[in-house]
């Protein structure tokens, strides 16, 4: 991949887990999982100012980390504590549309206080992962002027802390969630009023990520689609919306602007990025990729919407 | 809209109904309904070489039909018949996601025979609507050549006439069907080795209608996505399918060739024709088109999907 002098520097906070995941193809145990792993990796194909903050227990496999430090991600920024990692247990479906959750064990998690080291907090990207958002808070009071500050969110915090979250969603730039999520926030299931109930807390832009049906992004710069590659090996959806947001942010630091046309553009790579994880397990299926990979399958997504704006 | 004289001539074979719906915006009955009411009328924004095939009861009001003959549809095939039109009741979920029939009563449908006229047999597009699979081959076997046969199809045939069902799909180069149809139709769930187990069956192409997540198109040129404009006022789904077929099938015979570029363009005049369907109930959605509020719709779903194809 061509390398740009002017990469922006991307942070990174979200949980580095080991997952359980049954399903359609076996149970698989003791997965690397959790947001940040996912989403650096994504990253780590479009830039290597990549940094992570999160919190390991004493069973991580050290090999995991050195990986990633092998990709060019600074992981000086996960902490080894005293306990177990971050553990999550669940289940698909047959047709791997539904997932239910068999066990959370929050490990090193539980008490876990994100510290971003000085070098990191003049970051110009930031993504604030699925963890409970006082944690996102506490990250967005330590960074200095982020041009960018992405986050994701979940159900549970929906549920039961709707006011801390929605203090974090009012300073953010960017909310990024799935369907379901947006519609549990937003009270709302019209997508579209939803995507209009959410920038009126705060956000100037809210991304939707709707598995095989892709994303939509609503701005002031109007709606974009980004269409997801209709796949016929779909083995795990772990970390889909993950690998979405990375490849999204990754390509932003990567271009080095934030212009609505950059921003559609990345809104691709994560579809992009998505569609390679999902086809296997865990983050296997963000191994061993290449630029020559990537831009085939963007080439491939780009021709799904290609056809000729004709005037009638 | 612009004419162009090799404009092809459509028929289409389908129900005129009676629709009474239940849902979030209250009971309303005896709405115009019915597939080929939905496909002529989308159909007639694009040519004047439409006709339609049906039957309708002595209950039926006869200004439905003047209104589709002022449009320029042919109607002189649609059949008086002693009896009652027939009459779907159906209800849908406070969301709109989905809908429960409550009652058909087939009526003068029950007996129906459809007859191709003589100066219908040499339609060379044909758009077969979802009616019982031995009355869409009676219609093929009265059609002379066409150029194109497009089918739609429904979960009850797929259910209780299957083998009846195969042997049309078999005959047709298009079959048009949602996505829970095309799964149950192939038994998998994953829609795109769905796709290939139904071009197994015969066809040469397969469209997939997804909603709001739009549409897919799988043939020997590839997969193409029509995007589909996320909207905010939606009053009812009814006939969006039917109505995305006529637009496809409408576009396809204004443009006067089948080439892979003018079907891509077909889908999205497809998606634009449904998106407006919507919007309203019963056809009202599709009444006082002009071609420029056409051509906005197009141009916002085109921009839905504009971004830039770079290399990395």
């Amino acid at each position: 991949m061509h390398q740009r002098s002017a990469h922006r520097s991307l942070l990174v906070v979200g949980s580095v887990a080991y997952d359980d995941i049954d399903g359609p193809f076996g149970f698989h145990k003791n997965l690397l999982g959790g947001s940040a792993s996912f989403i650096a990796r994504a990253a780590s194909y479009f830039t290597k100012n990549v940094a992570i903050v999160g919190v390991v227990g004493d069973d991580f496999e050290q090999h995991h980390l050195d990986e990633l430090a092998a990709l060019g991600v600074d992981v000086s920024g996960v902490e080894h504590a005293t306990g177990e990692t971050f553990h999550w247990t669940g289940k698909y479906s047959a047709d791997l549309s539904s997932r239910e959750t068999l066990d959370t064990k929050l490990g090193v998690f539980g008490s876990f206080a994100p510290k971003v080291q000085d070098k990191h907090r003049d970051a110009q990207l930031v993504l604030l992962g699925n963890i409970d958002p006082p944690l996102q808070m506490d990250v967005l009071n330590q960074v200095r002027a982020p041009a960018l500050v992405a986050m994701d969110t979940m159900n549970l915090w929906i549920d039961i802390k709707r006011k801390e979250l929605e203090a974090v969603i009012s300073k953010v730039h960017t909310l990024m969630v799935n369907d379901e999520e947006a519609r549990q926030l937003a009270q709302e299931h019209n997508l579209r009023t939803a995507a209009t109930k959410i920038l009126a807390m705060g956000p100037t832009s809210v991304i939707i990520k709707r598995g095989d049906a892709g994303a939509l992004l609503f701005h002031a710069d109007g709606v974009f689609a980004a269409p997801a590659m209709p796949l016929s090996d779909v083995k795990d959806p772990t970390g889909a919306g993950d690998s979405f947001a990375g490849g999204l942010m990754g390509y932003l630091a990567y271009a080095g602007d934030l212009s609505p046309k950059t921003i559609r553009t990345a809104m691709v790579m994560g579809s992009v990025m998505g569609s390679f994880a999902v086809e296997k397990f865990s983050v296997d299926g963000l191994r061993d990729l290449t630029a020559a990979r990537i831009q085939k399958r963007f080439d491939e997504i780009s021709s799904l919407v290609e056809f000729d704006r004709v005037q009638l």
